[in-house]
């Protein structure tokens, strides 16, 4: 994995962006969390409720689901809100999704008891990579979430709802074929193969999505950029629980 | 006008919350302010498009526009997004509504020339007032996307786009009788009458906006809620020609 | 305040249009009101439950509740109908909110009871001021409705359920400084400032919302609305009490 | 046909309600009628327009539509409105095509020119047969709009825009076998089989509607419910040559 | 009735198309049959679910409805999917309800139970009568999501849920005056006079609805047209019988 | 890899179910096919059109989109229509943008000219598996497509339009450790891991779609669920290869 690749930005082609983590950002949630991947802006507020949607109610177990959204001047040009629209896209609901799969990955849904956990993730500003700042921020939003929960008796003392911790990077095939670890934009928009992957604590996959939006990715290409983002992940790890350390 | 009523936050009653503008928030929009009002937080963009919608082509005249909006999680309990539900609310167009008049009170169009600016105001965390910090803080965004605008050649030179300055504050009774200046969530939920007022710098009105939620108001409780919202507003014209002039 | 200005239909300035309130026009309704201000018709009903909706139950209070529409020819052109459309606009939501505001602040909730009453305020021909005269029409039959209630037995029979009778009447500032009461639709779209003002039968301030349309108002020219504004209520609510002697 | 049924009001089987036709009721259309019959109330406005739906431009003809819509208290209890429900529903889409239809059948699309004509369909009040009056007033609101058409130079002087009239008219079985003409609301809901019929002046069928509620009906009943209805648009052409000639 | 008229596909006047029925097509359904009347292809699925809606609770009834559908590629060129369109336009509506309303005439709902069919049917590849070839389809799903139910004891042993069978099928009135069974999309499009005829398998009606498309009906050829439905219909009902021996 | 497991359907893990491909299904579409994979069946059909989405055109440029839908009564229990709810779910978009993408990673979109193609995918009867079954009969039906586009005119002669086949398979990692392939909804409920992996004729990946439904996945499972999928695309690309040929 020789670096022939300049980036724009200086990195290094496994180097993240620079990750902030700024914790309570919200004075309501019962946890928060802005996160900054470089110039991406992620709000996450983790919203506890004890109660269960009906689909899941007298089963004696819990539900953790998030809603992503995009401020309508997060992007360069400014986009229709969903609202105004009537409807919610086709990537809004796919990363929405994403987002909640990936934590209830990490989540102990008997040990969470009857209760429910919304992660609302709204990226402030976007310069690619939300969705993966999205999970890597909501995780530190539902640990406060459920520590508060904890507290006031909605979740037994010594329940271990968390089971690891969960972050998530892109990674990508520049037009040239080097493979870079966390895209901004500008190289995102250019990258033959584009993947998230999201990886707990301790290694593991727990989503991996691939797509070839140019030509074909081979199997190589594969390995290389699955290497690529348990590396970063380690390191969002990390990041996370600095974070939650403070 | 004795002072009867002690506030939560220690406040006289016509002074305002902390007001803080921190413009040009978003990498973005071609102009923007986050505005706090106290522990409101409204984050204002201006996105500028040389184009206007298709009722208003060929008449040599621009349009100001704008949407409101709250997170989920910007207030106590979380609310559903509006997306989600397919619609918006009642109470987000009126507000949107407002925003777009008051803006417009101060905008020569003709001046502004076959240009479209839309505002978006995005309430992150709200504690009474988001209108009303919404309309103050738009203004700030609108100032720089017009001078964008000047600089990029998409207006005049010496087109005096602006007429006034504009800012809004809320106003209210609380139970007591006491009429008070700039309420945050707390007082505003009990008081009888509420009023939101548009001002211009030169101290006219663009919006008078009052309502008896329990008992109707007299003149003479309405003479003095205006004189307190005057007050208020030019105070705000201040704060607002203090930032722009970083 | 000198007439400088010849009004269109010959009206003085402070004068109302002619106002006429067809009573029970309706067979099914519970209360009903036709009423006629100039060539502004609403057919307003009120319909009476004896059940309210989910977030008031046992609570022991009741609800009223409006709902404006327009016929799609009530107007000059023909409007899309908002069912069509699927969705209701801004004007239409923030018109139906304002009305039932303003008959809410006549009512007891407690005294009704755990019963709730829709009131349908549907312009068959607009000519101006459509939604002061539906607030007016609306009151009349909103106390036909009480009384039916009353004497079903779903009211106690001595509950003073309204605590004063309310109305509600259009002022505005002519283009050439004029202030005027009651703007039928060819004053009103040239007037630079637009005022609703709704007042009780005691002469009191539910709502008072102005709008500067054109260029600003100043403090002198709000009061003169103000004035013109009780001097229609006081004429609106004559009118109410004679309908209700019938 | 003997005569065994005495109806609620009075009637024998072979005869219509009280049918009333106030033409030109709308200040507005270009074209109008409010039609009674007996207890149902239905506004019929036309709205003139110099052009057609894209789907028909350049092709020299043009078109006719309506949409039929029920007032919220129009009925013994209250609907929600569509425009609240934000759908229009079946029976509501179902009648505005049939009004369509029916009168596109004795308009020549040819000589009406690429013009559109919308007949509005307003129920201010139901008790049966609402859409067969609907039909024979909206006929008479056409009449008056094509006239208006004519006379401001839309359409050519001498075209023969209508090639004949059309009216429409409601019959039914009831419980105990009889068949009769022009059902209110309280025969409808008990009949067995309902049927509407639409036929021209010159007697010959542009609709025939017949369903079985309860148990199907034979090819006797058929025929004999035929007879009621032509006898009853007989009358009915007769009284909208009464209204036209005014 | 002179056969002047030679048609496209060779047959005569009063013959019917091809009609085949595939029984049991779905792995899942209760009941279901793929139904072609020549190039029209209706898949009819019938849904038992041993509850009703919410309006028909504790009344010891219960429900048969249907939903009509047609695949975006059903037809010659392509449509847009109302899901997509986010509402169900007023054609699907009415042939949903008509489909609905044909089986319940020959359902008695108390012998059901409280218990509701849901009949989909999906038009997969279109050339006329699509609405009768599902009705006709249906019947047998129905038939045989009864017997389903029979068996599982969700319906009395010996309820007699059927009271008759029903199938329907189109006639019309080609240009030159001749009148036809069963049309398929070649000659529908050009038909004068279109009716949909749903029949018992005893030979009496359920619906008669006929349209003049062009040019109004005379009493004569309703008639004739009548004589060709109940024809079609007494052979739908023996190919029913056949499908249902197997 | 040693077969520790016992399919319920006897298949050894790296092993499809009975593919059938029937070509042509539809009379009216350009291309289409009828695809099995076991109980699974999905009718692809593909719709030329000789124009491109409004940002796409003048840019000679064409464009390859799908939409994915499932009958209601397609599963074992009956769900709502999607044009009922009035909104398409995540699912539903998620899955449609996937197949889109995938088709469009074969296609050279200059070549194709500026012309839309549409691939409908109708899932009508599920038992796992529908997504990648959908690609693998889309991509057949657009084959046919583009040579139904080439003999009209629409596409260059010797235009290379496909650069390569592509076809998808399921894999997933069942409870007790054992990767398998093309999994039916009974295994596909049970499996701790999920993946959905498209590849091209040549055995390159255009999408890797991994998903830990309980617990996460280790590198090495992941390595071999990739090479069991590329085993079955493998055979996919034969089966559609023979299914061309005829």
């Amino acid at each position: 994995m020789s670096q022939k690749y300049a980036r724009a930005d200086g990195r290094s082609i496994h180097q993240l962006r620079e990750v902030k983590i700024t914790r309570s950002w919200s004075a309501h949630a019962e946890g928060s969390a802005l996160i900054e991947f470089g110039n991406t802006k992620v709000l996450c507020t983790a919203s506890f409720e004890s109660d269960v949607p009906r689909w899941l109610r007298g089963q004696g177990r819990g539900w953790v689901t998030a809603e992503y959204a995009m401020l309508p001047r997060a992007t360069n040009t400014r986009n229709s809100r969903e609202a105004v629209k009537g409807k919610i896209g086709g990537r809004t609901h796919e990363i929405s999704r994403l987002i909640g799969r990936s934590l209830r990955a990490v989540v102990d849904l008997e040990s969470l008891g009857e209760n429910m956990i919304t992660l609302d993730c709204d990226v402030l500003q976007a310069d690619g990579g939300t969705r993966t700042a999205a999970i890597t921020g909501a995780f530190v939003a539902l640990v406060d979430a459920i520590e508060w929960a904890r507290a006031e008796g909605h979740v037994r003392k010594r329940a271990e709802v968390l089971t690891d911790s969960v972050s998530a990077v892109s990674v990508g095939v520049l037009p040239d074929g080097t493979a870079v670890l966390d895209l901004p934009y500008g190289e995102d928009s250019t990258a033959g193969t584009d993947m998230n992957v999201v990886v707990t604590g301790s290694g593991e996959f727990v989503e991996v999505q691939g797509t070839a939006e140019g030509s074909p990715f081979s199997r190589e290409q594969l390995n290389e950029l699955l290497d690529l983002a348990v590396t970063g992940c380690e390191r969002l790890a990390e990041i996370q629980r600095e974070a939650l350390a403070k």
